[in-house]
């Protein structure tokens, strides 16, 4: 290898480094490495010692350091033994690589499948302001205590953890979610039965694979959560939708006629109407589960925020035939970007469930994990549930205040007094989605209450989410969404 | 209601309380809770304040009011205004609910589809020790490091960033992926391309469901990676094994006759073979998939790990005509818990793939993305990946050795030089099952080299890992399983 004093080289880098400018590291990084590709440093040349550049430079001698390392890693720079740093003879493929080619192609790339799955995607790509559904109050998550908890859980880390987890959840996460749902839905469970996911829809996906084949019919609230319906789309199901009465799920005689593998309920808020399944029902899907061996995946997304009347226990309490699969998620209570959720399997599906979820996702998180475990039996938990729920039931109040000061007898307000949205019904014949479109353009977001369904004529409304809205935005927002509404009153 | 004094109260309570006895909150919640489900404290009951009672029993006022805040939850305390806690009156759904009942079911509930899935599930139960393959050196994370940048994220945390995430992934990791690819796989990507997924299996399922319909044709290397074949699999895609040449991926004459609709290969170091793929059979394959509009997944898990030789570039960057899926993990140079993987996508690809992702998965561990993305522009990545390369080679050389001094000839090693494992070829006609259950009875985890294979007839091997274990344990492991094998020798 040709050899070339570095005298000089430290000139080439200080005439382009600026002090102070853009970030050290990369503009180092790019002036050597332009130097390299441009050949302006030649194969064999030797560059200054880290401690001689980083006085020169002014600059610290670990971001040299790195700088090295990066280009020594990417193949650009060699280290000859206790000779220093020498830029390495390069092959020709390691030239800088091409700009991307913009790739011409006709048509969408996508399967039949693909195409239906991106179509029929109803995924908001706005997640957070008045009135985004389904986001709680993240600005008073107690974001100092879940960090510290979760430095605790780094400093006393065994490096199994950090591996690939194994199993259905870490075990005291799992017990502290069966002792939480012993005590606050009436639940017949115990650690063992509950399978630790990340997030609700990797819960669905397992479902839908594991309890039912192609073709297999699943029946899904209509209105419903579209979720769900992407989630069983995908697996291949064929989606059949059930109309709701005022008692929730609402089967009727041709549909009950013909069993489906598997049904889909939110009966303790359903999702978006917000209709509480009666006790009397309950007692029919379960019976009708037990006889027809129906599998009963019961969503139980946000029950923990009910204002007024006490929550009635879970479905999943009264099954006494092991039809119910119970979902939960923590991306109510705790805030949606934890990507964890849980099912409560009857005992003898856990270990399939637990054997599928490694094998189809590979399962970790388990620092996240232990640490909402303390989180929850360290009592945080329960009381930021109880604080939160003090300010959604405060904030519903307000903008139901509004709708009716607003917009009076004109809509109707649809759902139980819970969760963090309601439904706002619209007369018949009103188009939700122009309506949702016209307020957008003002900055106020809220969904059309017929991108929840698949039924060719759905009931117009709206969904609007309280959670994460202040009573002040509350009165603001609504206050320009009124005036999109208001000409429907004529 | 019937009010009772508090009197007698704390007595109930103290007579069961033990003080530095188990969990204080636990047992308090228990007395309290099993005291009114037995009617022992009736409905009206008053208990005693807060502060009253942590005196009597000599621990923290706030264990008990958070035990009083569960209760209350729970529907079983409520809280007169001004006025103390009273137990409540039991709704009868409320009463303790029934232990969970065995459920008695003929045969597996399971689908079809969920009886191949979990009868076909490959992930081993144990993810740690010695010779557990693809796992990293734990013990070496620099976990201090990442637990202060994770703390600063959650110092500086927006709101928005705790909710649902609606992208291809944080915009910072985009970027600092894009970057460090073009540097060390000579790719030619843009953050625009990459799409950051919860895990490497959660990428697969989307590139199965979004690129294919039920019943394409996978090609599959053969032996490969399991994880790929069970994502496969649950998309109703036909697995087709092809086999492997020295020069990596070798469809025969027959096979290229009848193109898939993917082909999934490692051409940087073939999981498990470790076969390098040569740039006479990458260019063919290339040239094949643009021919025939074939997508190529090249999963490049581990190239980061390469001992002697420099690596060659990815498949991606010679890639004309947009037909190549980039596949990567920060499973092995970081941790397999923290689950981020990502993909590099054709650029008319990214948008329909971020779309399927909210809409199937949902989004989040925002705050672990800017984690990662700071500890990559911190050079603490690149520094992570250098030391431990160092760590992997010396382990790898020390086992080659102990196999060369224990075995001989008897065996062979197959792969070259780089990554997490080898494999240790035995001669035909053995059964790598058998030996690697006699060497679990010794306490020694190695995977049979025909698990990873779909033929009728797969060479016999054993995969050994040596990333997560040290070079004494090297020894001492190998002697053991060298007992086992040595009969073999004859």
């Amino acid at each position: 290898m040709r050899r070339i004093a570095h005298a000089t080289l430290p000139d080439f880098i200080v005439q382009q480094f600026q002090r102070g400018g853009d970030y050290h590291h990369r503009q180092l990084y790019r002036i050597v490495k332009d130097g390299i590709l441009r050949a302006a440093l030649p194969a064999g040349s030797r560059l200054p010692p880290t401690r001689e550049l980083a006085q020169t430079l002014g600059i610290a001698r670990n971001t040299i350091v790195q700088v090295y390392e990066q280009l020594a890693l990417e193949g650009l720079l060699q280290a000859g033994v206790g000779r220093g740093t020498y830029v390495a003879n390069l092959a020709p493929a390691f030239a800088e690589p091409p700009a991307p080619t913009p790739v011409q192609r006709r048509g969408t790339p996508l399967s039949r499948r693909g195409r239906a799955i991106v179509g029929g995607a109803r995924a908001s790509a706005v997640q957070w302001g008045a009135f985004a559904p389904g986001v709680p109050e993240l600005r008073m998550f107690p974001g100092a205590v879940w960090s510290r908890l979760q430095a605790r859980a780094w400093r006393e880390v065994a490096a199994p953890q950090l591996s690939y987890a194994t199993g259905a959840g870490h075990p005291l996460l799992r017990a502290a979610i069966a002792e939480h749902l012993q005590g606050t839905r009436g639940m017949a469970c115990s650690a063992e039965q509950v399978l630790v996911t990340s997030g609700a829809q990797q819960a669905l996906h397992l479902i839908a694979h594991l309890l039912a084949d192609p073709g297999d019919a699943v029946w899904l609230e209509d209105p419903g959560y579209w979720g769900a319906r992407s989630a069983f789309r995908m697996a291949g199901l064929q989606l059949q939708p059930v109309a709701l009465d005022g008692e929730g799920l609402a089967p009727t005689p041709q549909q009950l006629q013909a069993p489906p593998r598997l049904m889909f309920t939110s009966p303790s808020h359903q999702y978006p109407s917000g209709v509480l399944m009666g006790h009397g029902r309950r007692r029919q899907l379960l019976d009708y589960a037990a006889a027809h061996r129906v599998w009963i995946v019961e969503d139980d997304y946000d029950s923990e925020f009910r204002f007024a009347s006490r929550p009635l226990p879970a479905l999943q309490g009264l099954d006494a035939h092991g039809r119910v699969i119970y979902l939960g998620t923590f991306s109510k209570t705790m805030f949606p970007a934890l990507r964890l959720a849980y099912l409560v399997l009857p005992p003898d599906l856990i270990d399939s469930f637990a054997r599928a979820l490694s094998e189809l996702f590979r399962e970790g998180q388990t620092l996240q994990q232990i640490t909402l475990a303390q989180f929850m039996r360290q009592g945080h938990y329960v009381s930021h549930i109880r604080r939160m729920r003090q300010v959604y039931g405060e904030r519903r109040r307000v903008l139901i205040d509004e709708i009716a000061r607003r917009l009076g007898g004109a809509v109707s307000v649809l759902g139980s007094d819970a969760g963090l949205h309601l439904v706002l019904g619209l007369p018949r014949g009103a188009d939700d989605e122009t309506i949702a479109r016209q307020a957008l353009t003002r900055g106020v977001l809220t969904r059309p209450l017929s991108l929840y369904s698949l039924r060719p004529d759905p009931a117009p409304g709206l969904v609007l989410g309280y959670g994460a809205v202040t009573e002040e935005e509350i009165r603001h927002s609504f206050g320009l969404l009124a005036e999109v509404i208001e000409p429907l009153r004529r």
